[in-house]
């Protein structure tokens, strides 16, 4: 009788722990309608009873990257990346003095930055991301991310990956789903780590490019980044992305900017299945940044906002939704 | 007794059926040393206690397409389609006439098709693969493989797959490689296939491919095929496009033509791992057809078969290495 009684105890215990959400896949999500809408299409989209079921093969859903997996503000780390670059390799270019934006960059203005648009930013990408080897452009990716820290958070930018969607990612993966970034973020600058912070190997990276350069070399063969066929991967560029490279519809899409809409009614109006789509509002000042239609980040969230209403998309409320922004095992300071 | 020598009796026999082949996974190529040469670098680049060991996640393989998976001559099967395409719509289309390619598909003149050469070839593609959805130009090309079939051996184009190929594909994947094509064909065009014949879902097909416009209808969503960006998936531009793509280096490749040499060259220069290079020689003019430099295909084969000498690729002899061409299961009449 007595070992019966432990035996019990012991199921009970074990039942518990459970439910305490020892082993919750979704722990940093507070029990809310977000997380509650989540566990709840994932559930139906993997039973087999349902007429929700979706079969695995089709189980493809798609990630923003900047502002959904990790922050974008005050700016994108891609942008600081190549702000730091440029500071780095100046003294060996004095040549590169007499641009404005290089000036904007080294005086630290940057308003100036901002203010030079898109032919600005595209001269940055081109000092920064061109006219090297795609080996070389990982390998300064790399010096960049072990050597720099975010001055606000003070932990490497590969630390900074959401916990909230890092734990979304793995649960999906548990449940038969193909993870996939899409983001306007460059595809060779997010495949350096994309594999080590999310899980996501580089053929599921998805994003802006250019087309490379074959060559033969001495030792072997290389692919030389170039400027040319220069695609940028936001708005509407998204669903055709996804149909290039994908070939087919995703069931679920996940982002936090206007610049992801057309991605998730791409998504949403999935003529076969029952989908989800859910943007991150960033409502939350005090442990990462509250913007949505001003700064401190470039990412709007306007349209995205009235059209969730419509297509029935989750909003997560950053500041209520999560009760950790961060993965404190990866950095002690963040929040 | 009697039932130890029968059960005795059933082992053998079933260690003979083993060894005899019946299930050997690639049991269309004769046991020459091309075969050789796959199932060696096969079982070295799985064995964990070899140098030669490549980790699952890295055992990416990429596969051309015609003339390598399925025939290429006497023109490619997709040079085919837009031409049926254009004697089945050139009746809407009185407008059409007036354009010498169109003249030419009309009146079976193939010699001017061939000369009008990229000018004339992209005057095709634009008019029976751009303006319209992808959803409808998947639909076309399903119809089209449903209703017309291939001249010379009397089956449909879907049922033509080249049977050893196909089964070392089941092959590589049985031990852990993801298998890709890598074609100058359409990307739209060979994923309504590529599932159903060669088991490589959309997202492992990289092929030639124009950008698409995303829009919302009143139904839902579409992406309108267009012309804009257009690239061509062959030469040099294949390791461009498997970057780009894959974001990584494969370790197999195979080709049969001059195209797929510097596929070949990035793949057998990748740094980390013994690699395999293969090119299907077209040897065989009574089963299939008989060509390198000259027709009846327009892929040539000369580069590659001095390439290949020089960097250790493994020539397939067609008409000698190869048992069965066709898979008699899916194309009765064909050798």
């Amino acid at each position: 009788m007595k070992l019966n009684r432990l035996s019990s105890l012991l199921l009970l215990c074990g039942a518990f722990a459970v439910q305490a959400g020892q082993s919750d896949p979704l722990s940093a999500w507070n029990d809310t309608a977000a997380k509650q809408a989540i566990t709840r299409w994932v559930t139906n989209a993997t039973d087999q009873q349902q007429a929700t079921f979706i079969p695995q093969e089709k189980r493809h859903v798609v990630f923003d990257n900047d502002g959904t997996l990790w922050p974008e503000a005050p700016m994108t780390y891609q942008l600081q990346f190549a702000m730091d670059e440029i500071k780095r390799l100046a003294p060996e270019h004095p040549e590169w003095k007499a641009d404005p934006i290089v000036a904007a960059v080294l005086n630290n203005d940057l308003k100036a930055v901002a203010k030079s648009g898109e032919k600005g930013l595209a001269k940055l990408v081109a000092l920064t991301h061109s006219d090297m080897t795609t080996t070389e452009f990982a390998e300064r990716v790399s010096r960049w991310v072990n050597s720099s820290k975010d001055p606000r958070f003070g932990c490497h930018y590969d630390q900074l990956g959401y916990l909230p969607m890092k734990q979304l990612l793995n649960y999906l993966r548990d449940n038969g789903f193909q993870t996939w970034i899409v983001s306007g973020g460059g595809v060779d600058f997010m495949r350096v780590m994309s594999e080590q912070m999310y899980g996501i190997p580089p053929q599921q990276v998805i994003g802006s490019f250019t087309l490379g350069e074959f060559a033969l070399t001495g030792q072997g063969s290389e692919i030389r980044k170039t400027m040319n066929g220069a695609f940028f991967d936001d708005g509407k560029a998204k669903p055709a992305a996804i149909h290039l490279f994908m070939g087919q519809r995703p069931v679920g899409a996940f982002g936090n900017s206007d610049g992801d809409v057309p991605m998730l009614q791409y998504t949403s109006t999935n003529p076969d299945y029952h989908t989800f789509g859910l943007l991150v509002h960033h409502t939350d000042a005090k442990r990462e940044y509250a913007y949505d239609s001003h700064p401190p980040a470039s990412g709007k969230l306007i349209d995205g906002l009235t059209q969730a209403k419509a297509r029935g998309w989750v909003v997560v409320d950053m500041k209520s939704d999560w009760n950790q922004v961060f993965d404190s095992a990866l950095c002690q300071n963040a929040p």
